[in-house]
């Protein structure tokens, strides 16, 4: 089934007080790019979400569009927050309905996605899938098991009883609404609830009678909360970063036998994507693989001047935006059979390539050469 | 008041299946270490914890022998454990009270910890909290906010009722008893709270009629659960090893007031501890350091020959076990403001120390010298 027309609000306004830290944990830098940004760009890749809009306290309002422009993203909306969570969130989804923002009423969509900036790692996967359930039931939100029991205290400080770890699950984020039913629920509520509520589904129940689907999500879904949640996300963007390589290849046979070998002793160690290609500006599974989290490229080829070729990849590369977050890097592997050809004539190709090497290093694209001869 | 005699249950049986990887998460190594070993220490190095009981599945006996032996552990026993969380538990108690372990029938303690090997981090204020809350009230476990709303679902996988986030904790570890009131809620429990409870408070509530008194803990208190959380203690780890440093210095006067620079400027980056004292083997104060997480140390001196007091402080940190942990850094600052000393007579004293540090080195201490001459 076809997926409605989708917005996100991404509320961003929390002052990280359980981080012990002066800087909010979303704007916290996490290998060198603030941690919103990740956020900002999980949701951004994905076609379908039309609008994004980052709510964010008054006083961060210029950092958060510095960001947005030095990161390149798209379709994004910031929008000054209010003093409690709730009150963020709903002036998120007033940009889609008053005209007090009159010069940038937003398209309503019909549903809309809740998801915090502080959990980067959200996959298209659950997002879909919450907006699908919440589509039919008006209401829809990820779930995780409890990793710890859950116990209510007496006022004397002492247990009162604990609960049955089966029966629970904890609330997390994303969650998806229609959007009438949840702006409705806001438009009605108190402000006892937007002063001390925390939990939209609990809105739409109580002011919309609309039980929440629950969908179990992944353990990805984990919100940053502390510093060690900090160190986490560090830790699983390196990992992310070095995890994966593109064979790019021509068709041509022994070109393509020589990456098919080199794929297979890669694969034990780190995930390889494989294509076999001229490389072409409007090849699709190319472009699929760019707005993923692909870093290093592997390109094989045959032909004599392969730095056309090259920057044609390097063109595609800069369109994506990809080298903006990190540094690509590729690798250019220069097969020669030709029985002939004297090595200088390999090295003169080398000494090209360097040259263009020099240039595309500033777009923070790192190519490198290897010239391979055999007979 | 007197922490009453007390020994600490350690259930590390968990098959570690949240992680997703073949290792259970107590045997992950991490720094090269595995995490029970951690935790083990951080029992350990807490001088009126007389017995410390490591619960693990029976295939893995020999390996957590093998990492007391390795580690140098002291006061550990291991156990076999059962097939439940409680079943486990429940050997671990076992060990005080019945002849089944026969040759090794250990002296019944006033209060048992019960805590996760998976939770490396716990200090000694919130043990001895727990302690001594259990001694009054008979049971007391440490408890930390809800990091996430909890709702319960209805049979029809929608939304049943939030809770209200105030009202409720998480219960973590560690949890404390008077010994005779949680082997008797064990011994009294039925198979199937056995075989699926995994809250020992609840069980001192159901069969002993005990409130446990609840005792908010620190961030620290987190379990080691996901891919993630190894991730975040390895990053802790290696910043408790690189931000404490030990300045140690002589009494004469100025030698006391450059260690005071260094000090002062050393602070702003780094957990400074500073020391006064000759370097004698029964220091207290050294010693106590020594028994904390300090890896890095200066020591500041204008004696002749040096190497004798570094001799000393190698063998005390020897006797503290520290070095079998990690490398131990320790820099000898030489200070030298005699006016008519020739510059080869520093470097001679530098060669000797130079092959002192060859020596140490073996030992996992790596000694610097550093030699100052000025007028």
């Amino acid at each position: 089934p076809a997926v409605p027309p989708v917005a996100a609000v991404l509320p961003a306004g929390g002052s990280g007080e359980r981080l012990g830290g002066a800087t909010p944990k979303q704007f916290c830098a996490v290998q060198g790019r603030p941690l919103v940004s990740y956020t900002v760009r999980a949701m951004e890749r994905i076609g379908w979400i039309s609008d994004i809009i980052v709510v964010v306290s008054p006083e961060n309002i210029e950092t958060m569009k510095s960001i947005i422009e030095k990161y390149g993203h798209k379709r994004v909306t910031v929008v000054k927050g209010g003093i409690t969570r709730h009150r963020s969130i709903f002036n998120g989804l007033k940009v889609f309905a008053e005209n007090e923002f009159s010069n940038h009423l937003l398209q309503k969509p019909e549903v809309v996605i809740i998801h915090d900036a502080v959990r980067p790692f959200v996959e298209e996967d659950i997002l879909s899938k919450v907006v699908m359930a919440a589509k039919e039931h008006g209401a829809a939100g990820a779930i995780r098991p409890l990793v710890s029991t859950v116990i209510a205290s007496a006022a004397d400080g002492c247990l009162d009883h604990s609960l049955e770890r089966a029966r629970y699950r904890a609330s997390e984020m994303p969650q998806a609404f229609l959007f009438d039913i949840i702006y409705e629920a806001y438009q009605q509520c108190t402000d006892y609830d937007l002063d001390y509520g925390t939990e939209c589904l609990h809105l739409a129940l109580k002011y919309c009678k609309t039980n929440a689907k629950l969908v179990e999500g992944t353990a990805d879904l984990w919100k940053v909360t502390y510093k060690r949640d900090l160190y986490a996300a560090e830790s699983i963007i390196k990992d992310n970063l070095s995890q994966q390589v593109c064979v790019i290849t021509d068709v041509k046979e022994v070109v393509a036998q020589v990456s098919s070998l080199l794929h297979e002793s890669l694969q034990s160690q780190i995930k390889v994507e494989a294509i076999s290609t001229s490389l072409s500006k409007n090849d699709s599974h190319l472009q699929n693989i760019l707005s993923g989290q692909c870093y290093n490229f592997v390109c094989v080829t045959d032909k004599k001047c392969a730095i056309q070729e090259t920057q044609q990849l390097v063109d595609v590369l800069e369109k994506s935006n990809i080298p903006l977050l990190y540094p690509v890097v590729l690798i250019l592997v220069h097969l020669d059979a030709s029985e002939n050809i004297s090595f200088s004539i390999g090295m003169e190709e080398l000494t090209r390539l360097k040259k263009f090497a020099r240039e595309v290093k500033k777009k923070n694209i790192l190519v490198y050469g290897l010239l391979i001869q055999y007979k």
